[in-house]
């Protein structure tokens, strides 16, 4: 068992916090600001203060590694991200990276033992919201992103991501690709639903992740004039898209329980409040955590858009933009966060994540494994982003011993 | 009776629609651009070598007199404008002024007499799109607007009204306002719908303008992460907007059989493919000839409203931006546009109008008519605008006669 010093974490994650901390108490810290520079400044000097070894990649990935009694044993890599979106929360990403450098700090402190070279990670950009696309580090550090492509990648304001990183000093040496073969990574995330808190659990252990599909469609009316043009002349583009939206609301209850599907941009053109609408540009994001599904709910939107379209008398363009299938984590880990769980006497479930993460990544190259803990009401991705101390606390003692077994 | 020189007028209509034309035989000449200066120069080279008496009002409003038998009668005032909407057609308003011109023409080809003055008008601004509001030539006459507000308004760019009529020489040295009682006004429009072209008839005799009212609704959700957010936690401000935009359509055949509804803006927050929207703004236009019909379906449309917003747990602000009552021109025009119109055989029906005019503000000063000319398909504010040339003139015959009995 690993103790966990309340105090030093609860001080911790509010000296952290304090760093592009919004007006209502959220984080406002994007990938490669000057926000993320002073976070990660904080962050290597609280690792040299561990006496570990901190290397960072050409990326900005923060490595740091506490070597074990067998430093030729495939290492244990733990971590997050410490980028928030805009106007974000302190928790998403953040408390992760802190659960995973407070557990380092544990075995100092009380001297524990562990055969296996012990590695965190800050991994760079998580978000997607300066810089797309999202999980960047993690992506390009498995090999799912080409570095150079990577480094070229812009910014709202056409600053490259290696100019960013020159900029904040985080252009490191290091190559960005795994030294070696790890013997597993885990990762603590705020749930980002509202599951464990539905349940009164304090922590989930998440098997995998949603599979999903995203769509962009347009659908193509006539533009006229919003006064002269009668009801039964019109070919409005927005009508079929209301339809549309309507249609995708209720495909969740039609397929499978675990179904999410939402309308998340919708452009109108010529968008004028006179001007029947020509043009609609909306996206369709489909997921649940059985592919077929998923591939039964884009067959589903499709035949959804034409009869709409049919009924307006508009066409459209449909187009999948990303699909990907579910994620297993490694049942190994699993097994071991149970039993570590059931250990520390930790409320908990296993659970599936309809988001995605690093660790999505991660789990192409090493056997992985994921923590949740509640989010208050669900809410994530803004400023009011909760999660009970208390639900941190067991989140932080599975975290802790799941790691200390994995480098046993 | 008036003869039109058939050659002179399709010479001059081609003319004309090379200045500003686009790629696809359309027409792109905002107001107080480039294009419109250009298309104001040959207006007033035209107007001179008539020999009538050019002159330019301080927000450029741009008048021809063409002095009658006795110049000290009420003029009669002909005309519409010649700024087009962005990529819009070559008949909007151009068509207009340009009749309005060879009537001028062909009464001085052939000596007719007539008691009045006739002046001739191009409205500056009618479209309303680079400066807003719409109108605002023949608004700011008439007294609707105050000539030093309309002076400041701005486009996109922070320019101003006054500056950009400066810049185009068109900032005149004539009060903008009637300096005189006018005797009539007649203005030749295209009709922007399809009636008539439904009735294969060359010409309508506009009885008045529906009335109308303009809405802005803004649906309140709440933002969430697309993936972790099961659907039974979910308000969806666009899933509640779309039920809107349905029962807005739906209203068109509910209350009366004139009436008109359109949502033609509608902007999502955050408006990002993985997040819940957070918010939807949308306007609704309602039209109707019979005001009380406008009342009932602004009724309507709140309690539409009302239960898209109950039904998602959403909320809701409505706020009516603007109310216009239905505008009945003079009787007294139209009786003399009807015998017009069967003297010169033209096959013709009375008509309403959906969409203002600049008539709507000129009829609040003196007795007024319009005349309507199909519009194919009821095509309009795009390049494909389009009226059949042996409709035209029709329409040139029917308005040459009507303000030669206006004037006699």
């Amino acid at each position: 068992m690993v103790t966990i010093d309340t105090n030093r974490l609860e001080e911790t994650f509010e000296r952290y916090s304090q760093i592009g901390r919004t007006e209502n108490d959220g984080l406002h810290r994007l990938a490669l600001t000057d926000a993320d520079r002073e976070v990660r400044d904080a962050f290597v000097t609280d690792l040299e203060a561990l006496d570990v070894d901190v290397r960072i990649d050409e990326i900005g990935n923060v490595f740091g590694r506490r070597e074990g009694t067998d430093s030729s044993a495939a290492p244990v890599l733990i971590g997050s991200h410490l980028d928030s979106q805009p106007f974000g929360g302190r928790f998403d990403g953040q408390l992760g990276v802190l659960l995973a450098l407070e557990t380092l700090r544990a075995l100092e402190d009380e001297g524990v033992d562990h055969r296996r070279p012990i590695e965190i990670v800050n991994w760079t950009n998580e978000e997607g919201a300066r810089f797309k696309p999202a999980l960047m580090g993690s992506g390009t550090f498995t090999g799912e992103f080409d570095v150079e492509e990577t480094l070229d990648r812009t910014d709202a304001e056409g600053v490259t991501v290696e100019e960013a990183l020159e900029e904040i000093g985080y252009r490191g040496n290091e190559p960005c690709e795994p030294r070696e073969e790890y013997h597993a990574y885990l990762e603590l995330h705020i749930e980002q639903g509202p599951k464990l808190e539905e349940d009164g659990l304090s922590v989930g252990i998440v098997e995998g992740v949603y599979g999903m599909s995203w769509l962009e469609a347009t659908i193509y009316g006539d533009s006229d004039h919003a006064g002269p043009s009668p009801m039964h002349s019109r070919r409005d583009a927005l009508v079929a898209a209301a339809d549309v939206v309507t249609a995708v609301r209720r495909l969740s209850g039609r397929v499978a329980d675990d179904v999410v599907t939402t309308v998340g941009e919708l452009e109108v053109s010529p968008g004028s409040i006179n001007v029947i609408p020509s043009a609609v540009t909306l996206t369709i994001d489909v997921r649940s955590y059985d592919d077929e599904v998923v591939g039964e709910l884009v067959s589903h939107a499709e035949r959804e858009l034409e009869n709409a379209c049919r009924r307006e008398g508009t066409e459209f363009d449909l187009e999948e933009i990303w699909r990907i299938p579910h994620t297993e984590f490694s049942e190994t880990v699993r097994e071991v966060a149970l039993e570590a769980a059931a250990a520390v006497d930790a409320p908990h479930r296993e659970i599936v994540s309809g988001a995605g993460h690093d660790a999505s990544y991660v789990n192409e190259i090493t056997e992985t494994g994921m923590l949740f803990v509640p989010s208050v009401d669900g809410k994530t991705h803004n400023e009011a982003e909760y999660t009970e101390w208390e639900d941190v606390l067991e989140g932080a003692k599975v975290f802790a011993e799941t790691t200390r077994r994995l480098a046993a």
